[in-house]
């Protein structure tokens, strides 16, 4: 085993998975899973994804992994409750979709006792809670690390080998990078996505009606829990907002050719869309 | 059946796909494929999707109903050069995704003799050609018809009673209304996907190599064929720069709540958002 006792601190859709993942890998001895949820604690134990829970931060001291797998602005806050209860040498990681702020409150928190290791498994759907989790979730996902200068390198590895035996691949980014490329591939989409449910809600009936398959993929991720999502927003924020300017530049030029009936600018840049998009099925 | 003959133009995706289910379902006699791409045709004929094809449009004179299923901005040129060789009586429909100026364009060129029938089968994917037909495309879809003041009401019937044949729930609707619709439902969310794919490849490597299942759904719709949208974006101008531009500004409305950090705002932006998006599911 990688880890003798771990305690994944929030067992929802990807805490959940990730001990159960873990266990039928056998890559953790004994898994306690913490949380606030009464029912959630208890889904995530009947379907094996732990071995056993509880609600109190301090009944986890012998563990030598902590996940935090909890919304990312409340990060720091159970790091900071939980890390008097630590024993020193405990990996602390977490699974949040923002890192640069996180990692960094981590180590202020954690080192130089408890090595820290930032991590973000990009997998998940619009759904949440332990009842959504699947012990297959990681496979063939992409799991990103993101390492500083201050980071502990047996316990990088040791992370990174958990998430290659639950089916990752493992990148290593700077927390930086990491934040900027999320705020393109999946915070923008989120933001465009609620923004387009809602345009064609208030449209009314008559265009909902006519909803298709584009239109239902387009949002399918506004279904997401709007807390999570603005936490990730505000914690995320300089990226987002960059991004989110870029994507609106591009459709203002679309905009305009279309406008102008422009119609040779306007197939130059859907055919330069056409290609872009070859690659992200290319990245697979 | 419902016709002894028709000729489809256009033995594409959709013209293809039309063909085949009305034959299994017996609805119409004999099916002529009339196309310009002898590749294409052949395909159409292997599959079973028309009984014999052509490409000169003088050799379908004696068709009871004539399919424009060509791209939209074609569709009113094919019509003049099909006009004098259609018998009086012959119902001349289409299949194009913009109606209001191709209605038009089509009852100004085969009234009085011919009757016209606006349709839009709402159906297809990123996919054309008949290579991508299939019989059963339009089982639970939607196919809107566009009757307008001068339709043959016996006409209306027969188109609709064709389009249920094939597995659609039939919905009529002003040829305005159903353009202000689709810019909404389907037009707008094409040029995101466009504008969206080609922000992501412009943001490099790093980011395109993180792409997960939410960017991709987010993209799928951006590998469909540039022409194909450049000429409905042009067709349907105006309802899309309204589309455009409402979306534009929730998006911008949802930016300005992260910029200031106003989380009561964001949260009820991403809250209504979620309520909307469950509308669109549940007008399946």
């Amino acid at each position: 085993v990688l880890f003798e006792r771990a305690a994944i601190v929030g067992v929802g859709l990807i805490g959940g998975s990730l001990g159960g993942a873990a266990k039928r890998a056998g890559l953790i001895g004994e898994i306690v899973g913490v949380g606030r949820g009464a029912a959630n604690l208890a889904e995530a134990r009947r379907r094996g994804f732990v071995d056993r829970t509880t609600s109190d931060l301090a009944a986890i001291g012998a563990v030598d992994l902590v996940v935090l797998a909890v919304p990312v602005l409340s990060t720091a806050a159970v790091a900071r409750e939980l890390r008097p209860h630590l024993r020193p040498g405990a990996v602390v990681s977490d699974a949040g979709s923002v890192k640069g702020a996180i990692v960094a409150a981590l180590e202020e928190i954690c080192l130089p006792e408890c090595p820290v290791v930032g991590a973000h498994p990009i997998a998940g759907s619009e759904q949440s809670g332990a009842a959504a989790g699947r012990a297959d979730l990681f496979v063939d996902s992409v799991c990103v690390l993101t390492p500083t200068p201050r980071t502990d390198a047996a316990a990088l590895e040791r992370v990174a080998a958990l998430w290659r035996g639950v089916g990752a691949r493992v990148e290593r980014m700077d927390p930086a990078a990491h934040d900027r490329a999320l705020a393109y591939t999946s915070h923008l989409v989120h933001a465009i996505a609620f923004a387009l449910a809602k345009t064609v809600g208030d449209a009314g009936d008559e265009v909902v009606g006519l909803a298709g398959p584009s239109l239902r993929d387009a949002t399918r991720v506004a279904a997401s829990r709007g807390e999570l999502w603005r936490d990730i927003f505000d914690a995320n924020r300089a990226a987002l907002l960059a991004a989110v300017d870029t994507f609106t530049a591009r459709l203002l030029d679309l905009r305009a050719a279309v406008a102008r009936g422009d119609d040779a600018a306007l197939l130059a840049l859907l055919d330069t869309a056409r290609r872009a998009r070859e690659r992200l099925e290319g990245g697979r």
